[in-house]
């Protein structure tokens, strides 16, 4: 975990104020702390123990929720306590033209006044869209409470994970298509990889479940009345997520099927052209063998229709083998 | 999502009075929504968002709720609040002579005096049934309030199910009768597809169990007792076709199993013609070689019932091997 | 659904009297109604649906009740209401000799005085039990209640599964004795068939679990305390029943495997067979067609020992071939 | 069911006094059954229907209880009545050199004095040991009450399913290196076998969980406050066998695949030999034949070291056949 | 169970004190028991069955503790009692390189002023970083009672599960490589012997999840409340250790699937090479065979360009062959 270089950056806003900007120090963030009106601290990458310790101190946060935000291989949780509420979420960003999915840990406190969110790289996130509103004085967000805040910033993380699973959806048609048209070995390893991503969303998806509903249903004075009907629907979105992902664990274990009888069937197509060529060509090469003997007494060698004779009994074999195998479907 | 040529149709029923019209604002749908009176709004194809934002103010409809009628990717659902209950369904239609289904969203918004309920798109809904019990001045519903009202559009959505079950039902025979006669790799195919139509049916039967009971127990004023009976009646409806559900799945995969195994069986019959044919003519091949040899010194080519001879330890040979083939029955 | 000729057949009982008799109307159990001793009304055939609005109307049900009595197509369930508990069961019959299981709905409406019971067809049932302990005056059913004869009406059709389960036990043993001595694709269809089958009684035992629950649990004043123990009883036979299909639902897959790895097992054994034969004769062959050349300069032909020393040497050759196979244990 | 020839064995014991004795009819326990001492009334083999009758009255049983005593195929099951406790289990005992699991159900009746056993066959049953402790003075048995001998005959039979899990363990490893060392159908025949007594065992091991949860739980008088921690035990060992008996299962199915893939890894070793057989000496008999033609005009023929050249040109391709096998690792 | 040469290892600690050492017998920790100070006795080797019932007198532990804490193989389980809280666990330790997991059963009873811990073994446990931090002055656990040292305990041996989980992770990744690269009948024995190993940490791990409920849920005044929010981040990681092992059984089973496919693409590639020598050869070999025949008016014999004609034939049929394989993307 890359501790160094960690950024801070607040918003500190009220229906009419609004102060925005990036600080140095965890110090700078007290007076911001004390004032009334909402206030985000986004801090990107974790900083060095030493800083978590003063905002520890700053924030009096519980040294148990400190030890969680620096670990960054966390499953989603929810801590309801007195003074704050202690999120932890799995953001996942597409990268490599949407062909990989990027883990990363987000970690949200929830006060009274402030939200602090902690977040484990610099590079992208989906809070862009949060930080829009802010900046726009007639939008929502700016006559709401840090509850409100929070759930824009979870809900921003639940719908970045339907673009996700449209990735997702785009590979398994790509993979339907290839079952279809030219089944090999990549097929496969393909499905594997992806039922692999698809295993590793769920499990950043389904504790989110429990999350948003302990948010919603505990009754925490943080957590106001008129906001839980925002998070029952963001409970819904992750109920539809999680309802995707089955269905994609379902049809990814029926291609499995396709794609072992397609190895079946290829098998059967090969033994049956080899059974035809040794069907035809092992009785005609018997005669031939026959009639290559060197038998001093061996009449039909005299005979002078002998030969075309020979020919005639060759084509008719062949013909009866070939009759056959048209019967049986063969041809 | 196509918003335009939004078709609004007004129901404003009682006992004895019936106006039924379409209208073509939705300012024309408040005079209905006064009156004490039970008045069903359809809209077909969602508004474009300005209507629908005057719609929210005429009804006074959480902001929430109008995002959930615009979004028409959801999952069935219930928001119960005070005013009124917001529920989502999947209506699913058959087309194309049967052989797909189509999905559609249907929003349902029951307040105490009034139903809306929005259509993604126009053609065809299963609600034709009701609008004719409407229609009827004896039919119960004239009696009735707005949760009977409700109860008979969701009752129609799930009475369609069935439907929707039969022609799968239908389809899956088709498949077990091509699994006897010709099993092939298109079979499978279908059953793929089946499955995958299974799983999206299941998608939209499986919340609708919950909506149904959170409809039936809640004790919203908005439904009366003697609705609860016929709700418990939709209940039992909508668990019939999970079971169903469940039980074709089960087949399909006992399908599978049949599949891949007349796969097997077919190659073992291709390998029982090849080994039959090689294990005849290989041993015949290579006594008629040896008498094809050039020695000097081979007695039995002078011998003057040699020819006779070979042909008579050739036949012995084949028959010794076809007794061999009965035996172990692959003749 | 046929609802012609159904026959109304009526026993009325107390401790001391009994009246059994035949009707033709719905009107004539009225008189029975009234009284106070135990009046059972079974209906053979779903009666037409005028004669089914009469009975509506003599025994106070409601229409949703009665809709559900005419659609036989209906999972077990129970409706218990303030007057009447109204239950739906699946009566199986065996026939063909036992090689196929008949499904029936049988309605039963339970009310303090009466017990209406409507069954499907008129051939069999697994009532005659029930008819015989009424008609033996000392039997215990003489002195209870409606609710008695309900939990011998239901117990008769729940000790007639186990009938039906023996009936599978000995297609499954069938099944099991095939796989060992001759699988043949038969053998999978016949798996398939049985399957499917047990799926169907599972599906009309699975929520008869509930039905019986609820009837033991539910504080309706309809069923008296000292029938519960008698309906506990029915429910752990309704769960050993379940346990029995799940466990012949296992065994069922556990034999699909062994099918699989049967028809596997074939293909190798017929690989094998082609494959010594093509080995042994596959050399030998060669040699002859070596010495079948016709070159002028080949000194072998011309000793007089090359003709033995070639048999010499494909003896050989074909004795090595044979002890490399019984290394490999493949003869 | 054999009824005739049942021993009754009777302890009858206090802190102080112990009696134990065979008797040879039912009534001859009532002048125990007055006793405060604890009664142990155990019955091999159920009594003819008229003894159980007066049983039934001597001890006030109900009779759907009796019922159940004399139908030995029942699920393990409790039913909590007033005066007493019923308890169905199912006693697994090992036969023929621990190859062979035997079940015989047992029955028990807990009063607040008296223990009544059914057992169903006289030979062997796990009771011994509770025997020998109410023989011995000092064991803690003899001052305890009803509940806790029903505990240590419960435990007794429980003790004993370890002894079957371990028979099952050592026949889960001799199957693993049966299917490592020399896989055949017969190892899959007994893997089937053994999955179907684990899922015999199962049966009668999982409703046994909820027995002794019932009996734990339960507020009944007649299990008293400290016994419920040596129920808890009982308890935890229930689980702990479902536990092992799940682990069975899987390790089952995951042997399953392993034998498939042996069985194709084998016909992969069959093909492989033909294949490569074939592939030497195919083109080499080609060559020969080629050799072997009789055309006049041959100029190969009349070289003089045309013989040696085609040797060695066969020799070079099948050298380089050899090559080409050994790169694919076929050799 | 070796039970001689147990260790006892005593801790007691308060903010200001601490004494640590190694005892003999028993009796000598009973005066660090009636101190206030924090006791931890571990005593390495459950001791013989004599110090154990003095164990009990001195430290007043229920019998049925004793008895479990002397059988080794018990499930993770928790007894919460008036005076002490029994918990069993499962350490596991790596052995051979990281090649082996050593399972050790741990007992622990925490009473309010002392803690008892018995190992099964003495090489290696997980306890060495709690003992560091007993003997830091400064740190947390001096200030705290017996409820926070068993939650150090327990934290311990659930941390080490991730290393377990890790080595798995390590090998799965093996397994992975090998699968692509060269998959034999080893890399499925491997998987088989992965499963076995999951299958025991998930035994050792899923009861755990409840032992860790149950002690922080109830309100024993053994555990206070400022040590139940540690207790719940336990909790959070066996989660987490479950959920990894579930996916990981998944993957496991997906490899299955890849392994499979891979054996019969294997037999694919061989029935090719097989298929196509033996396509291009039989023909050529039956026409060199025809012009072999001995008949005395073979017209083609005696033509000058006989043999040049021929072999144009056989290269052409060659050809045309090798075009067809190439269309079927043979080669």
């Amino acid at each position: 975990m890359k501790t160094s270089q960690n950024k801070i950056y607040i918003f500190d806003y009220s229906p009419e104020t609004l102060v925005e900007k990036e600080v140095k120090t965890i110090e700078e963030c007290i007076a911001f702390k004390e004032s009334p009106s909402v206030t985000w601290v986004n801090i990107d990458r974790v900083p060095p123990v030493d800083d978590l310790e003063r905002l520890r101190a700053v924030f009096s946060i519980h040294p148990v929720v400190v030890d969680d935000i620096l670990n960054v291989n966390q499953r989603p949780k929810i801590e309801i306590l007195d003074d704050y509420i202690y999120v932890v979420l799995k953001m996942l960003t597409l990268a490599e033209n949407n062909k990989k999915v990027e883990s990363e840990q987000v970690s949200i406190v929830i006060a009274k006044d402030f939200v602090l969110t902690f977040q484990q790289d610099i590079e992208g996130d989906t809070f862009a869209s949060v930080r829009d509103r802010i900046r726009n004085k007639t939008n929502k967000i700016r006559g709401m409470g840090t509850d409100y805040l929070a759930y824009k910033l979870i809900d921003s993380v639940v719908d970045n994970y339907f673009n996700v699973l449209e990735a997702f959806s785009d590979r398994l048609e790509k993979i339907e298509h290839q079952l279809i048209n030219n089944p090999n070995n990549n097929t496969l390893q393909e499905m594997y990889n992806l039922k692999r991503e698809v295993l590793n969303l769920r499990r950043s998806v389904w504790p989110l479940r429990e999350v948003v509903v302990a948010l919603e249903r505990d009754d925490t004075p943080l957590v106001k009345d008129n906001t839980r009907i925002y998070l029952r629907d963001v409970y819904d979105h992750v109920i539809q997520i999680i309802d995707t992902i089955e269905t994609y664990r379902e049809m990814l274990s029926g291609m499995v099927d396709i794609y072992l009888s397609s190895v079946s069937n290829k098998m059967n197509a090969v033994m049956k052209v080899l059974t035809i060529i040794a069907t035809i060509f092992m009785p005609l090469t018997f005669l031939a063998g026959v009639y290559g003997m060197n038998f001093k007494h061996m009449p039909e060698l005299n005979w002078v229709w002998g030969y075309p004779l020979v020919w005639l009994i060759m084509v008719t074999v062949a013909i009866i083998m070939l009759v056959f195998f048209k019967r049986k479907k063969w041809l």
